[in-house]
């Protein structure tokens, strides 16, 4: 190889290394390496593939365009220049060598001019093909396919246009601000300071007004007890992962994406029934969690999902002594509870009992779906674990979603629009009440959360749910039975109501088609 | 109890539900259960919190004045209203029952007079503690702590003011597109359309933009293919939870916090060791892979975190090859390849291997670390198990982030961005490397990747890293030895360099301190 450039055996690449001096002493080496290039028909396309070479850098010398051009004749000497094959852009030589454009163009050249390489307008340099040129019997590099284990969880119901959903958790977009938002998201994106570092435990200052109002509702923390997530479901998947006894409790039915999520960490389920129409049953919950000794129960103290029942101050207390006694940990869900009127002075499992309660909330229903900003507060104790499986999950979340929702609580626009939130919700909960009190017939019954998005509405054990949810369907009205939110023989009949979602107008005239089909059924 | 008032022995609270009318007939039903309140010393707290009341609430004529007096006492009679506790405001009360504000404030003005209860300005109502009351030995209600796995997961390094990071991957904050992204969001948020319900997949826009984009690299690919994640660690910890063989190989050393997600998962692990200076070993790494057998391999192919290796066309069918023969699927990761001008059109494993390898690929480096927005791309077949994985993981991510991002591909706005970040990254390239041929002492050799945010720079044995940390340490300047990127025993004896995140005279003068010390140890 003249000028001191060879071409080695070696498979080394564009990440390629520099020898130590001592070692390479003066011989610069370059090594371009072909590689097959896959002539594929592809979908919308720029432009092709280009060689990807193994260049063999040194300090020392510059290369000049005599070295390329004898190494890219001996590349193809060797056969390892495929007819066809795009070569590397000028650009993307000059620069991985440190040489000049010109250095480079004026190798192609001479390459163009003797026959090995041909230059097309506007797509670049390519490998010349002969013109009795036969391409090779392809080889098949198709990759295997990834054995997954697959799951049965189905998807939130994309909605059609025109259909009434019945069931919705979520509070009208309409109700929600937008505007203050945007000003806030500007404002954070405009100043300095916001951070390049992840803060896995999310952004120090949302953190501190996070705690701050949790103080206010008679929670004692402080900013290094809150782990910020992506919504309430982070938080429960975090905490389905560091538990280590692998065994949980909750109530029955459940949240369906909690009962899931559990199933899928292989935690070994104790279904608590809940019938919000009745006294929780605590004795025949001791008999279920003494037998069957779980390291934590799961809990939707307020409006749960879905049966809009709320624990007593009473219910909480025996639910605390219950496992003092049995010693299982507790993991407190609180979304919904922001959205009562009145409710933030309530008390909670937290506030009863203490910093060893893991307590979950969320801003996602109640500022902007899009969002996904929820936390789960721990003790001092607990941290470190839940912090590194949050870590490992999503390194850090989205940090300019953290610090604008700091900015938003911050001005003080949080608690603004939930006053105006709480009094939307309470007109369109009455409103619910009144059409149900006015239209349900004989037999059909609900709860009264008095607050949150959803109540349970009880059918007769003789209306077929499924027959009434397809009847509702042909009017454009969809109910959602929540088989997988029961763990065994569902032992309630109904399905839930939300009245956050439609106004109240709107809410009625759905509840009217429900009513002619209750009285059909 | 008067007026067809009664409370029954029920736990029923707030959240409580209405009794058929066949049952209930004309008789209300109002039920007041008290509970403990704990009076415990808050930090900033405005109120305190209110008794929590189970209310037994029916349809039928409405409640008076007198019938909450009668339900109060009796509450009291029974020894379940603890002196001190705060009663349900007005406005709770009035809302739940659905009765009027007077009718509850004159229920409560009258329960004041007879010295049962007693009004305090601005705070609220109070059950009064008579004049000898003495309070109750306090029960203890502390919850049980959780017991969590631990795991040894360092977070990562929060810079000091004044301090240099120079094993820095991110992209300096200066180069990256703030105002734009603004403008982006301003107008997702202002406009109509932005989803309520989660897409759990990924906002559909966005995943139309990414497939054109990667169609346009020569990969072929739809929108159905892409799973939007929390960068590219969401999709790691996604491939690897829903990965049915428990074992995956990958390069030794790696990025740290996959090696120690996948150990978090109980992954059986096959390092396979790559020396960034010499080929890589494939028979070496076929022996290895032939004996372990694992499901899975993860690869970084262009720059690898932490060496800067990148593979060429060669070693990419060369590892094609290998999974074929050896029956393992590929997750390759493709972090920092939009960093190297010119590689769009260089080919990856999915290009060569098609649609089973999974491929991983994030706009935190490249467009704002805040964002945290990635994807992996897999094959019809393999989207429903990842899809399910990641719905229980965080349902939805942040949608209002996605959509900003697709505003920003679709106005240009990221080619443009692109273009200038790595003309920038060339130019800190280019004098990162002048400035080590120039100051390192012999015996120093370091990779150069052309390309990505770090390079691997090999220091002689005799070295002391950990001394050398310290010492750099002492003068501000961070260098990360990386223990945990290692399994086993590190068999290169070096650190990452990151030139993308200072200004070329920055860090010229942090690489000087480490000269000097290097060149005194």
């Amino acid at each position: 190889m003249p000028n001191g450039w060879t071409c080695s055996a070696s498979d080394q690449d564009f990440g390629t290394a520099k020898r130590p001096r001592s070692v390479s002493g003066l011989i610069p080496l370059l090594s371009l390496f072909s590689a097959r290039f896959l002539p594929q028909p592809m979908r919308p396309m720029a432009r092709a593939p280009h060689l990807r070479l193994s260049i063999q850098a040194a300090s020392g010398r510059r290369a000049g365009a005599q070295d390329l051009v004898h190494a890219v004749l001996a590349e193809q000497a060797a056969g390892r220049l495929p007819p066809g094959a795009r070569m590397p852009p000028v650009r993307a030589l000059e620069h991985q060598l440190g040489i000049s454009k010109n250095t480079v163009q004026s190798a192609y050249d001479e390459l163009c001019s003797r026959g090995v390489l041909e230059a097309r307008s506007r797509a670049g340099v390519f490998v010349r093909q002969p013109d009795d040129y036969a391409p090779p019997q392809e080889r098949d590099l198709r990759a295997p396919s990834p054995h997954l284990m697959s799951l049965a969880v189905d998807g939130q119901a994309r909605l059609q246009s025109g259909e009434t959903y019945l069931s919705a958790v979520f509070v009208d977009p309409e109700l929600l601000p937008h505007k203050q938002l945007s000003d806030c998201i500007r404002s954070v994106l405009s100043l300095p300071g916001l951070p390049t570092f992840y803060d896995a435990q999310g952004y120090p200052p949302l953190r501190e007004l996070i705690a701050a109002r949790l103080c206010a509702r008679g929670i004692r923390t402080s900013a290094d007890e809150v782990l910020v997530t992506t919504g309430s479901q982070q938080a429960l998947d975090v905490v389905s992962r560091a538990l280590a006894p692998r065994c949980i409790a909750f109530e029955n039915p459940i949240y369906r994406y909690a009962r899931l999520l559990f199933e899928a960490h292989n935690l070994r389920l104790v279904p608590l029934d809940l019938d919000p129409f009745e006294p929780i049953d605590f004795d025949a919950w001791e008999r279920d969690l003494s037998v069957n000794r779980p390291g934590l129960m799961y809990a939707i103290t307020s409006f749960q999902n879905p049966t809009g029942h709320s624990y007593s101050t009473h219910e909480l207390e025996r639910l605390l002594d219950l496992a003092r006694r049995l010693d299982f940990a507790l993991l407190e869900d609180d979304w919904g509870s922001d959205m009562l009127s009145e409710n933030d002075y309530r008390p909670s499992l937290r506030a009863l009992g203490g910093e060893n309660v893991l307590y979950v909330n969320s801003f996602t229903k109640k500022l902007l779906p899009s969002l996904r900003l929820g936390y789960v507060l721990c003790s001092h104790t607990a941290m470190p674990a839940l912090l590194a499986t949050k870590r490992l999950a999503t390194l850090g979340n989205a940090a300019l979603m953290e610090a604008a929702l700091a900015e938003f609580l911050d001005r003080g626009y949080y608690d603004t629009h939930l006053g105006r939130i709480q009094r939307a919700l309470d007109e369109r909960y009455h409103a619910c009440l009144d059409a149900l009190e006015e239209l349900m017939p004989e037999g059909v019954r609900w709860t009264t959360p008095g607050g949150g998005p959803i109540l349970w509405l009880s059918v007769p054990e003789s209306v077929n749910l499924q027959l009434l949810a397809t009847r509702m369907a042909e009017q454009h009205i969809r109910i959602e039975l929540m088989p997988q939110a029961f763990v065994g023989r569902p032992h309630l009949h109904g399905f839930p109501i939300g009245y956050a979602f439609y106004p109240p107008e709107h809410l009625r005239k759905a509840l009217e088609c429900l009513s002619k089909e209750l009285r059909r059924a």
